[in-house]
């Protein structure tokens, strides 16, 4: 059994070379009333999204994302920020009592907001042949982001999608392989694979090179410091 | 313009009430299919997926995610874990030189892949018409959750949703407000809103009201001391 919207679910992949051709304002308008409808913590929408249109500042984000000069050719980009600034604002204008500010559990709150409008976004540009990519890299450069988009407490980056016209080649590439349901899916509790299974399905070599590619290189190291800057600013620390 | 993926996220709306109709183990499989193809951060899928089907673990559900009784009665319940453990143990396995325990940028990144996973299954979902709702309650009680689903370092809850038939009632339901587009995407960078703005569209009373039962009620207590615990946890403090 499957339908148009599975259907595009399962042949989803991350596109990053676009047309150039510009996304039209009412696809966009589209977009962006699908995203505000996701679903949100008690329909309070603790996320803020900026739609970035000026080419200097994709410019800017192409180097500051590690360096990745497809940002900068995007037709359009949207950085999809937690924000409990709003609702802070408005209980302290309404007088209640004893306001605590914006903690840990509200930040994370946030941010699971901010990720559910990008996913919905993502999906909705999918339904319109509009390609996308997200950039986990925009929580990196904290200080240079917070400078540049005037992002006061409160306010934080969570992802980065970059949207367009796919190129054909970028169409035609084969889905990458994901992990098999076994490896990721368990019923009523979690347990550990065994050290065979992990042998078996993931390679040694590919490990090593996702490790260094990924997880110990300079771009991830400077996603922790600017990290534990965001969280710490969060929490007036 | 518009099509049907359009029509079904713009008509989104959470459902609480289910028919006493099991979900078909195809539909769940296409839903957990779909979940798995995913956007996920470099191909890696840092995050697992709980499959609730023992209806005691439910019942447990219902009473630690702050008392709610229509969680035991959903036909279908996910939990979605950041999971970094799988490729820790592979680094070390593959014998990868000076890997760092997961940092808090990686609880980050996997709490990202776990919230797009979840919300690629909701939508999923809502194209077989079977309705949704987000639990973030699942992100308190963590000594609890914990052992309930033997929950090892480096795999923390992040959200949970629960799944089924909604009821006529459910599904005549008037869509929730949500607040303008003015407020919430904002062009190039972020500007705080006016307190005029602030007094139009956020009335005083609900803000009050809205304080009471979601920021400083005992809910948000919990989840604040539990959020802080699953922070400690990760970071091995």
């Amino acid at each position: 059994m499957t339908n148009e919207t599975i259907e595009l679910l399962l042949k989803r992949k991350s596109m990053r070379v676009f047309e150039q051709k510009p996304i039209p304002e009412d696809i966009k308008a589209s977009i962006l009333a699908a995203a505000m409808r996701a679903p949100t913590a008690g329909n309070s929408m603790l996320y803020s999204i900026l739609d970035i249109t000026d080419q200097k500042l994709k410019d800017k984000l192409a180097e500051t994302c590690d360096h990745q000069p497809f940002i900068a050719s995007a037709p359009m980009v949207f950085i999809f920020l937690a924000d409990y600034r709003r609702w802070f604002r408005k209980f302290q204008q309404a007088g209640c009592e004893a306001v605590p500010a914006p903690r840990l559990s509200d930040l994370i709150l946030a941010e699971n907001d901010a990720v559910i409008a990008a996913h919905t976004a993502c999906v909705a540009a999918d339904s319109y042949g509009i390609g996308s990519c997200y950039i986990g890299d925009i929580i990196e450069q904290w200080e240079t982001h917070r400078d540049l988009f005037h992002l006061p407490q409160y306010v934080a980056p969570v992802s980065m999608l970059v949207f367009g016209y796919p190129t054909q080649q970028q169409k035609d590439r084969k889905q990458l392989t994901r992990f098999p349901k076994e490896m990721i899916v368990f019923e009523n509790g979690y347990h550990d694979l065994t050290d065979e299974e992990l042998m078996e399905y993931y390679n040694n070599d590919k490990a090593k090179a996702f490790c260094t590619r990924k997880y110990t290189s300079d771009f991830a190291l400077e996603m922790e410091r600017s990290a534990k800057e965001i969280l710490k600013n969060w929490m007036g620390e």
